[in-house]
Formats: C-alpha cells, sequence, structure tokens
C-alpha cells in the first residue's frame, strides 16, 4: 500500500522544495561568484598537495585539530584578520564553521531564546528573519545611511526597550558593505556602536561577509579590533572572497563564548577537505586572488550602475557600492516589487523583491536587490534592460529606456 | 570594562567545552578510521583532476546542482546502494548532507515535534538520544538479540502505545552492524518490522552507516529495498567506509519526504569539494578500497576479542562483531562502567560508558564500548590490558589476566 507521510510530518513546514530546476542566465540573486575568476588550476594543486601530505589525518574526526577546526586554517586567519582587519586573535579564539550561515545558527544557539529580542539593521541579510524567527524572537531594524547604522537611532529604541525592560540578545549588524545597502560603517559610528553596547550591556555580532571586497581594499577596523571588552563576535566567510560552494566561515569570539558554541556545534566537525584546501591554497594566495576579484566585481558593479541609469533612468534611485556582490534599488512606489520578482521570474529573471530584506517588509515594497557577482557584465546589461520592460509592462514606469520612450 | 557573556547566555546550555587537548593514543572512543587505510595519494589525484575540470562550477552555490548534492555523486550512490543494499533509486530520491548527523536532524526537524515519542533499539548510537532530547521527543528501546531488533517486543510495545493513544513518529534502527552490539538484522527481521510499520502506520528510518564493513561483505538486503511503499527513510555515510573528517553522508527517501527536507536544510549546501573529491575517487576505487579496509578492521577486531579473553577471562561477555569499528562487552555487576570510563580517562585511555549508548541508561551500566579502528593491533592490546589493571584496581575485576592473577 503506498505510504503517506502527510499525517506523519510536523504541522509548521514550510510547503514543499519544488524539483531542481537549475539556475537561469539572468540570474540576479544568491551570493555567487564569478565563474572565470575561480583559481581552478591552484586550487587543484593546493587540493592535491595537502591531501597527499596530510591525507592520514582524515582517519579521526576533526582531523585531531579539535572541534574549533584545521589548525592552519586557524592560524592563516589569524594572520589575514590582523592584516586585514586589524583584529589580534590567537587560533584558539577562532572556530571554523560551515559557512556563516552555521555561524548565524550558533550565536543564536548559544544566545536566543523564544521571546528574546534581537536589534538589526532595517535592511539586512534577508536569511537572518527567518533564522530569528525559527528562534522564537523579535527584532527591530534601525536605520542605515552613507555612514552605516544610525546609532542616535538605535540609542533611542534601546532606551525605549529598557523603559519596558528588554534588553535585546544582541546587535546584528554587517557593517562593511553591508547587505544589501552597499554601504561601509565610519570609524566614529563603530566606535559610538561600542559605546552604547556597552551603556545597555548588550552584545554585537559583526558579519564581515563582504568586508574583503570593498573596490580598493581599504575598509575601517572591524567592531571586533575596536573593542577591548570580549561583547562582539565577529563572523567570516570565503562564500564571497572564493566560493560559495565550499561551505567555509568562521567566529572570531573569546573562549567564554565559543566553548559555549562548541557544545551545540553538533555536526562531527567542519567538512576537512574544504578547510586543508583553503588553507593550502589561501596562505599564499588569497592576497592576489581578491586583489583580481575585486577588479571584476568593479566591473560588473559599473555594468549594472550604467544599465541602472540607462534602463530605468530618474525611476531608480541607489548608492552606488563601494564595493560587494549587490547593489540596492529603490523604485516608484507605484512598483510593487514583491509583484515585480515574480512577473521576472516567470521569464525566467531571477531578482530579490525588497521586502525579503528588511525588518519590516512593508518598508521594502518598492526596492529590489540585484546581484552581481555571477553573470557577466553583458548579461548584466541584458538582464536590466528586460527587467526594465517587465517593469513597464507591469507598472507603466520606467517610461523612457536607452533614450527611447516605451511602449 | 569586561564583559561577562554568562547572564546573556540561554539557560539551558550544556556546561562549556573543555579546551582541545588531542586524542590519547589509547582511544577506544569514536568512529574513527585507520589512518593507514586512508588513500591520500588517490584521494590526491582526484581532488586535483576534478577541481581543474570543473572548479568554476564552485562559484555558485551547490554548483548549480540543486540542494540535494552534486550530481555525480548521487550517481555513485545510486549505482553503489544497488550494488551493495539491493536499494532501486534515482539521483532525484537522494540528498547528500554533511555526514549522517546532518541527516539524523533533517529527519527529526521534518517529523518531530515536542512531546512525540520515536521508538530506539535498546542499545544505539548514543548521539540519537541527545537529538531526540533536544526535539522534545521521548523514547523506547526495543531489545535486539542475534538476528537483530526483537520484533515481538516491538509489536508489543506498539499495542501497548496504540491503546494509550500514541503513534511513534519513526522506529530508528541500525539494522546492519547495530552500534553498539555489532549485530545484523535478518531478512525475515526485516521484513517483520516492514510489516509491523504498516500495521501500525509508522515509519522507518534505517542508519546503514556501517554496512559496508561486513567482514565478507555479504549482508541482507536494507530494509529500503524491501519496502515498496516509501515508508523506509534510509540513510548511510562515508565516515566510517573512507574517513569521518570528510563530512559526507546521505538520505535516500521518496520526493514527498525529501521536498521537506530541503525546506529546513538551511545550510547553504553540502561542502563542495568534499562532494566532488569522494565523488571522483569512488566512482573508480571505492570497491576495491572497502574491500582492504575489512580486512584491516577484521585484524584490529581480532586484537580486541583476543586481549579481552587474555585479560578479562569470563568477567568479559560479548558477541564477536560481523563487521565494523566496535565491540559492546558486557562486565561483571560489581562494575560501574561509568565510573571505569573516568578512572580510565584519567589515565588517558578513552571508552564509552555503556550508560551512553543505550535507551535507558541504567541497562548499561555494567556495560562499555571499544571502538577499534583507529588504534593497531598493538595499541589495541596494550590499551585493553591497562583497562583489565585499571579495572582490577577499582573493582577487584577481572581476577585474572594473561593468566596470571592480578594484585
Amino acid at each position: 500500500m503506498p505510504f503517506d507521510v502527510t499525517p506523519h510530518l510536523r504541522k509548521d513546514l514550510p510547503p514543499p522544495a519544488a524539483a531542481w530546476g537549475g539556475y537561469p542566465e539572468l540570474n540576479f540573486v544568491g551570493g555567487h561568484n564569478n565563474p572565470g575568476s575561480i583559481p581552478s588550476d591552484a586550487l587543484a594543486e593546493a587540493a592535491k598537495r595537502v591531501i597527499a601530505r596530510e591525507g592520514a589525518s582524515l582517519a579521526t574526526y576533526n582531523m585531531d585539530n579539535g572541534p574549533q577546526g584545521y589548525l592552519p586554517l586557524r592560524r592563516f586567519l589569524a594572520d589575514k584578520l590582523k592584516r586585514y582587519a586589524e583584529i589580534a586573535c590567537t587560533p584558539e579564539q577562532l572556530l571554523i564553521t560551515s559557512g556563516s550561515l552555521q555561524a548565524l545558527d550558533l550565536v543564536n544557539d548559544v544566545l536566543v531564546e523564544p521571546g528574546d529580542s534581537v536589534i538589526t539593521e532595517a535592511q539586512s541579510y534577508g536569511g537572518i528573519f527567518g533564522r530569528l524567527r525559527r528562534a522564537g524572537a523579535t527584532w527591530t531594524g534601525i536605520n542605515v545611511d552613507d555612514d552605516g547604522l544610525k546609532t542616535d537611532q538605535l540609542e533611542n529604541v534601546l532606551a525605549d526597550m529598557k523603559a519596558r525592560g528588554t534588553r535585546p540578545k544582541y546587535i546584528y549588524t554587517i557593517p562593511t558593505l553591508q547587505n544589501p545597502t552597499g554601504t561601509v560603517m565610519s570609524r566614529d559610528r563603530r566606535l559610538a556602536l561600542l559605546r552604547i553596547a556597552e551603556a545597555y550591556d548588550t552584545m554585537i555580532f559583526e558579519d564581515d561577509c563582504y568586508a574583503d571586497l570593498t573596490w580598493d581594499g581599504s575598509r575601517p577596523p572591524a567592531i571586533r579590533a575596536l573593542d577591548q571588552s570580549g561583547r562582539v563576535i565577529h563572523c567570516g566567510s570565503f562564500s564571497k572572497s572564493l566560493a560559495p560552494a565550499l561551505r567555509i566561515g568562521f567566529i572570531v569570539a573569546d573562549w567564554d563564548i565559543l566553548s559555549r558554541m562548541l557544545t551545540v556545534k553538533f555536526d562531527g566537525g567542519t567538512g576537512a577537505l574544504e578547510q586543508m584546501v583553503l588553507a593550502e591554497y589561501a596562505s599564499e594566495q588569497f592576497d592576489d586572488h581578491i586583489s583580481r576579484l575585486r577588479g571584476t566585481f568593479k566591473e560588473n558593479c559599473d555594468a549594472v550602475v550604467s544599465a541602472l541609469e540607462e534602463q530605468f533612468g530618474v525611476a531608480a534611485e541607489f548608492r552606488v557600492p563601494k564595493g560587494g556582490i549587490f547593489i540596492w534599488v529603490k523604485l516608484p512606489d507605484t512598483v510593487d516589487t514583491t509583484r515585480l520578482a515574480q512577473a521576472a521570474a516567470a521569464e525566467k529573471i531571477l531578482i530579490n523583491p525588497g521586502a525579503d530584506w528588511v525588518a519590516e517588509p512593508e518598508t521594502g515594497r518598492h526596492s529590489i536587490r540585484l546581484c552581481f557577482g555571477l553573470p557577466s557584465p553583458e548579461t548584466i546589461r541584458e538582464g536590466v534592460a528586460r527587467l526594465a520592460d517587465i517593469c513597464h509592462r507591469e507598472f507603466g514606469l520606467p517610461e523612457r529606456g536607452a533614450n527611447v520612450a516605451r511602449g
């Protein structure tokens, strides 16, 4: 008799996933990287070298390097974090995770209980909201301007919360190349944020996943670098700076926090080959690679900016990103971007509707996020032009494109 | 001011982890593998080949193979499962996971709600109990004999539960080289289990992690292979058959279940390099590798069996395993194995106290699990001899060792 799983499933599951149909060519969602920028030959050589040399260590869980991860990778990271982000940390203050997504999970798993509240930026990485919801937390979004998170607004919100007897578990911020706004928090704001966090005795969770990708490589010190107290949990990833299919992220935190995270990391360790190959490759070649990659992404960014100007004109408002792989675009108030994204998806063009990338969905209803790491400049130009056509068809805007009236 | 994380932590966390001090040489815990059996050179060549050929695909999440995992690995698995376990499945019925631990998590995440009950074997993989506890489930253990899970007892338990209005979410079984008892469930029992699961409309979760490791390679068909209904979720792993640091497991299930698991797999995909290298290596060399590995483990098993006979004599009762990497040893009722394990750990000898590997801790108080995949036969003999000395010192037993009176 055929079996029906339905009555056995949890009651609160999302609808089932659709079968995989492959990514369309006009793909402006997800933190994908540039296929031509993957250093395949160098990774292949690094893989061969490190596996031939240390393969026997695969016989033990965590290669007998302990649950914090492969020691050469932690050593590389400690050095890189010093040089790139001014963070002073030892391998003992590092935990290698399966992508930065596991870092988000571990932070929530040790800090957040149902009913807790968290502060985020008003526009933020979409995945954080679902994770907070599953952890039973609520969140409040703080606006971002050209200097990053608005610390004056933050202070008012924390004062209000305190008056109501609430202390948020942490302030989640993406200070450097903020997702999705592309802004970089100034050094002064970072210091103000630290002062406020101390005054209200809350923690800061600094997500630095995109921080290596400023166009010229310069950036303010990480918030973790400016903190002396141990109040800041820092995370990063190689998804954006090398390859997202390689699932390697990391956490920098003091031992009193890491020692708790280790007790809720139930995965038997982060993948050994990913860690070994990355450490072997990156220790020698990361600096050169990231320089080249910034140039590629800058070309893609230039393409998306000029295509938006050409195809959308004044109908598209945006900040030109200071680096990274995405741009946050405000369209006129008559454009419902959730509907726009659906109409575009029907024509195999993927974009992120703004409602998924904001603390309060209503505030993102007229914005979109376009990721430009994966497509070529040519594909970017084609995609933006077709998106403008679809937008005009659905909403009558933009009226002109490529200096010609539409429709 | 130094920051104190304590008031910010969840209230229900386990005690903090200790700093990593490395594995001791006399290590009889954990599913480690034999370092000399890791095919380092062949893995290194496979890694170089596949990364050089397909490295560009790392630029997209899941290598554009979709969230079920790298397609060549799923194809290899579909073929291997047919040849080794008589399971007929397509790549669309396979989900690659980060070790079989993630398979356990995904099963619980789609099926188990707080208050649910689950059936396990009376002795079972220790990690399942913590996972069920965290999911808010309770469990009932069914005894195992030489033919595996006792289906007559199972039927009585299910009838009792039904009378009380309870239906367990699933029956978790390790039918082939059961952990920790090393037994293999007979084909008749597998058929009986399926009949019973259908009669009581519950699911079966078949954990086949050790199944490739029977001494002669023979084994009954997987329960999944004997089922026509889709009631059986099957999982497996390469931790025991290749290397535990390489985090690759898999689930075989029908699409109505997999499509739900995909919606709660929040990790951004399973590690690409692990999948690619494994597929490249295993497609050509897995069969030869596993044959050799069985021989190595058999030598280790012979060493542990003869050392137990020599050092413990009649004080140690055990079944000689039919394969695998562990042995379940019953010591006399005067020996508290939790205390024994502590005393041994103080002398850098690691063993699993039985209480951690049983559904009801009291029933494991006089048993131990010894893993023999990692240490050499010589180290095994030394470890068992020292364990017997410690046991004699603490509990006065065994009285004789190596045919000489102790103490």
